[in-house]
């Protein structure tokens, strides 16, 4: 409440014509009115202009509403990025719905336990994802929600799981409806479950308000222009593909659908659409890199493509640049909306070599400019580190870009908030200049001979060896230094492995101790946003060494 | 509050890591922290940097809480657009306060109303005004608030009215001292007196939540770049310059200060810093238009301006362009922060005629980006006109860039927000295509022969004259028609007045009824902001018709 004093009158309170929720659905009413005939979505053979989507919007939130879908009720989609998903953003919420966006490359008893979790009372399902459904559905018994089959070109004929196919569903609703935004900007708007690799996952409630924020944030730290027109290469089902339909809705932009990653395709839609956008993890900015054969003549025109998941090495910031890509390294979680943190350029790192360029762009950086803050600080005393870029911390942020909690995990939601700030578990040091960089997860700290190793530091300069596409670093058990590092390497195409000509390398960078004790070639186990899977790797090791 | 069925779970409600009120002042945080090195205000020889200006807002903040500013309290300022004046609008919310800004060209007795009216603890002043100011203070006797002297070179020795000099003023506080922001985003933020033609001014008090978004929506409304050159051609007392002094510290922007509107000097200022964005009234336009001749070879990079007050005419719009000078209209009030709605420009208009351009430009718009609604309604049934460009209603607003309400003038603040929106006061009809277009203020509707006459369409003629700088047309009372139209015109440089050839020129475009029956050259009288005083014409007009 106001302070009652001087100025802060109590009879100058909230009211109807001064005080309205923050909600994104607030963009889609505008952009469908301001520019009713500009093109909102292209898929395939497929375009949709803003008018179209907010009607086809309303119609599914009325449909869902008429088929029951209540105020805090969860709908759940297993899609890829296609239009029903960007539809499903804004009709879910629309009638008050809390958007469950599946993992689209999870098993089975995942799938289950989070429609039950979440006791989702509807599920937009692609035909792609059939098998896995049908089965969640026959682990749900009676639980099983309504199941609506979501027909696409890009992937041909399914196998129907659901009781009636998706445009069906939307002839239901009527698009004149009117829907108010949410009674109060703190209601959900998303529920995301996090892939957590040990114990049942945690559903993420994010609300309208910081999705809101979060959505115009993108425009301001990224300098998007009106009429953007941004890639899908970042999956949707991922944080909601970090609140960027709800970005698009409100600059009037173009949401380029794309079902799976193939740099071919990539390529060829950056070209015909004009793309001026995208979003992905090292991994895509891999793949383009490693296909620039492609497109000998370049992509004709600049693109900014924002990059997270792990920091971007020298090649491929350079090999980006290269083929007319300018990188902005941004850095969050699933209990910030995604990205809430950006490494902000500044004017003079353009002159500075690649090598330090890259190690510039590569920190984590500062709270973007809606996330009040962002910082590193010592989990026992809660104070901030000394900013000297040695002393290790944990990364902490605050702010309106925060979660409101887990789902029914009261426990899990206090750990992570204790002390008035959440925990992200990562953990880093403040460099002089006030960027954040990450050293390591706690669980990713590998301890030789007593004395701490970054895997990520390890990992930092096997990226410089020009043979090397992707490096992970992890614990190998060792009777006498109790752990030492182990590398695991994914090649450049063409690249030959040799581990004795890598060790050298890393020889030349780091303290003998750090060096890896053994060199596995091979490709690496990801996670659907290219996310190395280091738990899988650990397994690995154990197998093996078990074996001995 | 939340509801509490489904995932909108009570044990999700907002804490510390999660919830912090919005306010502007985070920007000039975030950004003294990440460019703590770059310019934030040009004024004459002076330059500050951002951690300067934060430096310097903190001791204000400081200085002014132990001089016993206390929460809700006002402070007052009398300022032209120098560095004090962009350091109180950090200063004063920060400790709390509430800041005031006076408009420098007003009378001691208008002066005098509003600091008691308002309560003014403190008054910082600048030499230029000393007179005025001493004679507001006899007039407020015991009821003076502190009064503090800003010193500025570029107005040169002044006659000290305060008790002390607001450096040493600034002495007085600590610059590390710790702020927290606001404890509530509503809290009071500022109180700006209307310039009301009748009965004594109202205090329009707004909020931190309002000034954060409307700061954000001037970003992405306009296209703003990180690190945009803004020009100060708007008085800062206006409407805390349309909120972008807050504005500038989330860009990281630089403040170029200007005491006063001169066309060489402005010239000089925009080519010197390379000014990328600036505001202000048609005249203000107008002015640089007619003074073209200074800079033959143009201003050599282009830059962005916003116009409000009036519709911009295709001489305007036309001769900006000339100088390199892109406008765009954008329509508000006090009650709205300045401009909350802007007449977003669609692709195709660009190739239209200068003719038609203008008349799309200048109508009033939609909704800014962060304002939730701006409408034409009949304020009798509360419903809207229809788009039909012809049915007259008023202009209301609705959403978070509104005012809290009028201070202590609960009549005042009922009325305005009768049936949960903002009132404007203004007429006006909406177009086809969304877009509003003012026809009258109220008063400004002129009655003939019981026919209504639009005194903008009358001028939107009168304008397309190419002998006529400016132009506004009034009621002349006439005991057959009760009124007819009465046109005063300030003519362009080099012009004569002709009146016959003026108005053969309004036979051309107008019905008869609507020619104006005088027509009068000369000066027209003007507010701070450049707006046409329509109240001293009639006034003007009746004191001739008594001398009759």
């Amino acid at each position: 409440m106001s302070t009652s004093s001087g100025v802060n009158h109590p009879d100058l309170e909230r009211r109807l014509a001064n005080f309205v929720p923050l909600s994104p659905l607030s963009f889609l009413f505008r952009t469908a009115a301001l520019y009713p005939e500009r093109p909102s979505i292209v898929h395939g053979a497929r375009r949709f202009t803003w008018a179209e989507t907010a009607g086809r919007s309303v119609r599914l939130a009325d449909a869902l509403r008429r088929r029951g879908v209540a105020p805090g009720d969860t709908v759940a989609v297993m899609l890829p990025n296609v239009p029903a998903m960007v539809e499903a953003h804004f009709a879910v919420p629309m009638c008050g719905g809390v958007l469950n966006t599946l993992n689209i490359r999870l098993d089975a008893a995942s799938i289950a336990f989070m429609l039950r979790h979440g006791q989702a009372r509807v599920l937009l399902a692609d035909p792609e994802f059939s098998g896995v459904i049908a089965e969640a559905l026959r682990l749900l018994g009676d639980d099983a929600p309504l199941v609506v089959d979501v027909d696409d070109a890009t992937f041909g004929a399914g196998i129907p799981v659901g009781a009636l196919e998706y445009e069906t569903l939307l002839l239901e609703g009527d698009p004149q409806e009117h829907f108010d935004g949410p009674a109060d900007e703190w209601d959900a708007i998303a529920l995301n479950y996090t892939s957590g690799t040990t114990g049942d996952p945690k559903g993420v409630v994010t609300h309208h308000r910081g999705a809101y924020l979060n959505a115009v944030a993108n425009i301001v730290d990224w300098g998007m222009p009106r009429h953007a027109v941004y890639l899908w290469t970042l999956p949707l089902f991922h944080c909601n593909g970090w609140c960027f339909a709800w970005t698009l809705a409100a600059l009037a932009g173009v949401n380029v659908c794309l079902r799976k990653v193939d740099p071919a395709q990539i390529f060829d839609l950056i070209q015909t659409h004009r793309v001026t956008h995208f979003c992905g993890a090292p991994i895509v900015h891999g793949m383009l890199i490693n296909a620039a054969h492609l497109i000998p003549q370049g992509l004709g025109h600049s693109v900014e493509a924002l990059i997270a998941g792990a920091a971007p090495p020298a090649a491929i910031i350079e090999g980006m640049e290269q083929l007319g890509v300018r990188i902005t390294h941004v850095y969050g979680l699933t209990e910030t909306y995604g990205p809430a943190a950006v490494c902000a350029k500044q004017d003079h790192w353009q002159t500075q070599p690649i090598g330090e360029r890259a190690r510039l762009n590569g920190r984590q950086g500062v709270p973007n400019l809606m996330q009040e803050a962002v910082t590193v600080l010592n989990p026992e005393t809660m104070q901030p580190v000394p900013a000297d870029g040695e002393t290790i911390g944990e990364i902490m942020f605050r702010g309106n870009i925060v979660m409101k909690g887990y789902l029914r995990n009261p426990a899990a939601t206090e750990a992570s908030f204790a002390g008035g700030w959440f925990h992200t578990g990562d953990l880093a040091v403040i460099e002089p200049d006030g960027y954040i960089k990450i050293r390591d997860r706690n669980k990713d700290i590998i301890i030789s001979g007593g004395e701490n190793i970054s895997s990520v530091e390890v990992e930092d300069v096997l990226f410089r060896h020009p043979s090397v596409m992707l490096a992970a670093v992890v614990a190998l058990p060792d009777e006498r230094w109790g752990e030492v590092p182990c590398a695991f390497i994914e090649l450049r195409d063409g690249a030959t492995g040799d581990a004795e000509d890598i060790l050298r390398h890393c020889r030349q960078y780091l303290a003998r101790f750090k060096v890896p004790r053994r060199v596995v070639f091979g490709p690496l186990p990801r996670t659907a946003t290219g996310k190395i899977q280091k738990f899988v790797l650990r397994s690995q090791l154990k197998s093996t060494e078990a074996l001995k």
